[in-house]
């Protein structure tokens, strides 16, 4: 109930009677209930999250099992009828009067039948924005735990694929590999759509694999990550089949240092901006800038893209416990790309890298 | 273009200048853009259908390349910093001055910056709801020879694991067999996470698969679908290894009986309701009427869950084209379920069945 106070801390500041948490990632990260939402309308549940009491999770009867067993503390109810129904039989009897939700995390069409609900009940409805995400930017030592086992288990993933990896596969059958390996081996799945991305493909940052086959001497972009226990890892490599040319070689060095120079940079009190700067005047200088079409580098948790950014908008300071990637790359349209990915926990002095993956890394 | 000129006579009925159109599988029915969005918050684009003239893709600069492939007949335009404030820049020259977006669809935050850009340009904003997912609710039959294809392949891979099934296997392995095979033999992945449970674990509808080792005699629920070609499939079988006890042989006649009704009762001219209540009749009469509590069936095409509904609420009359499945289920808490699910095409006269496998189906 630690979270869940921190959270209760935060509504009496802003005068808030509760929080109707929406976001999978926020409604597990408060409960335990582990189950995820195949998309936004189709919900698995939601949080109300009183300033004052127990806290509740309203589901529908498929997941009433693994909500009483997983959701401790939690009070569960179910609805018959869908949320909104059920809200309105419980809001006003538990003395709700200013109820927040999720602004970032709710369709407009279902806010606006909450609108409807709340001056039935005279309740003020008030949106907020990243409540929740606040509390999980700064990861526990327990979290941080089960952040290097799923980077672990990434790695292990990949060295065995690597292993196998011959000219002549295509990108969806390593891709497939990679993916039938993680859930092998333990993990819930992939945290996203695994790229495989050989040769020109690999200009494209987000490429979707493709029956094209691998070729010697080309580089190979395999951007992989895995969900273990709830928590995500996230990785790239760039790896070359057979003999590499000088040039690529180059570019691969390049990038390497743009990434060192990052890691360098991150410490507690850092900005995002500021680390994201010092990595990418790297290939800057090297003229390669316009290639660099993406932030440095995000956080990853719960989720595999959250808070706090590396971007040049990236204005707020970097804290300990914070987990990020470090990524820089370049793409060169009809050559391909180097992307090389680690991942980092900042510390009050600097940050640890939670690889240990060294694959192509310093040649 | 004449799923996108429907659309515009629909725009111009309602005086609507535009439609911004958010929702992914709205977004590839459309235009033929393929990306999908990880989620409502990662998007990889947007169309902008004007009631005149040419349609609109937009997305950033990582979906460039596949965008303009794919999105034949439309504009591609690419945002550097962001949907809205490229659609700032454009609204305004194209004489839009009313703008429809989709409220099902769309975050009540993302609303709210719509907004104050609406009101500074003095369009009004219209939210709508499932324009367009009413164009898709009748499908062509180019459309149901796709939908047919995955069928055909989801029962393929059933059936290669089907024979391999043995009690000791644990869920987990089942379902990992399952899915490595989908996109092995072609799909672009699972519909949906694949549901095996075995025993009591299969009184829970959404199961996640577990570690628990498959028993002889028990019932073993098998819920799978696939996306080939972006359409989806959509079938449960129920198997038991060895020996079937004679009141579990009971059950599954009286799920298939309940089963068999409903697609007897499908025709365009009926209620989802009347198909609803004419299998659920079946379980009622035979006092599990409390066991089955789920609705008979959904529509599947671009989605695996979308219209038309086949609940007590389904009051909408059926029409020929729709592809929806009939699964119906009983659930017995501490000994498991018994679901099965087809897919059907609705005809003039009555439906087409899609499905040919008939593992354990009338025994």
């Amino acid at each position: 109930m630690e979270r869940v106070d921190r959270l209760k801390k935060l509504l009496g500041n802003r005068k808030l009677d509760a929080l109707l948490v929406t976001q999978p990632q926020n409604r597990r990260y408060l409960s335990g209930f582990a189950a995820g939402d195949p998309n936004i309308s189709e919900s698995s549940g939601a949080l109300l999250i009183p300033r004052r009491g127990r806290p509740l999770l309203l589901t529908d009867f498929r997941y009433q099992l693994e909500a009483e067993a997983e959701a401790a503390g939690f009070e569960v109810l179910i609805y018959q009828r869908g949320l909104l129904d059920l809200l309105g039989k419980i809001l006003v009897g538990r003395g709700i009067k200013r109820l927040a939700f999720e602004g970032h995390y709710f369709l407009y069409r279902t806010a606006g039948k909450l609108e409807v609900l709340a001056k039935k009940h005279a309740i003020k409805l008030t949106p907020t924005t990243g409540l929740v995400e606040g509390l999980r930017l700064r990861k526990s030592p327990a979290e941080i735990e089960k952040i290097r086992a799923a980077v672990r288990l990434n790695e292990q993933v990949f060295q065995e694929v690597f292993r196998d990896l011959r000219p002549g596969m295509s990108e969806r059958q390593v891709a497939i590999r990679i993916e039938t390996l993680m859930r092998e081996k333990g993990a819930d799945g992939p945290a996203f759509e695994t790229i495989v991305a050989g040769g020109s493909n690999g200009a494209k940052p987000h490429a979707v694999p493709s029956g094209r086959a691998l070729r010697a001497g080309e580089t190979v972009v395999i951007d992989m990550g895995l969900v273990l226990d709830g928590y995500c890892s996230d990785m790239t490599r760039t790896v070359v089949l057979g003999e590499m040319a000088k040039n690529t070689r180059d570019i691969f060095r390049l990038v390497r240092k743009a990434q060192k120079i990052g890691i360098e940079t991150i410490r507690a009190g850092a900005t995002g901006a500021e680390v994201d700067r010092a990595a990418r005047r790297i290939i800057e200088q090297a003229g390669y800038g316009k290639r660099f079409g993406h932030g440095l580098g995000h956080g990853v948790g719960l989720a595999v893209h959250e808070g706090p950014g590396l971007s040049r908008r990236s204005k707020r300071k970097l804290k300990a416990g914070m987990v990020i990637t470090v990524e820089p790359g370049i793409y060169l349209p009809d050559w391909g790309g180097v992307r090389l990915e680690n991942m980092v926990a900042v510390t009050e002095q600097g940050c640890e890298v939670l690889n240990s993956d060294t694959t192509f890394l310093d040649m």
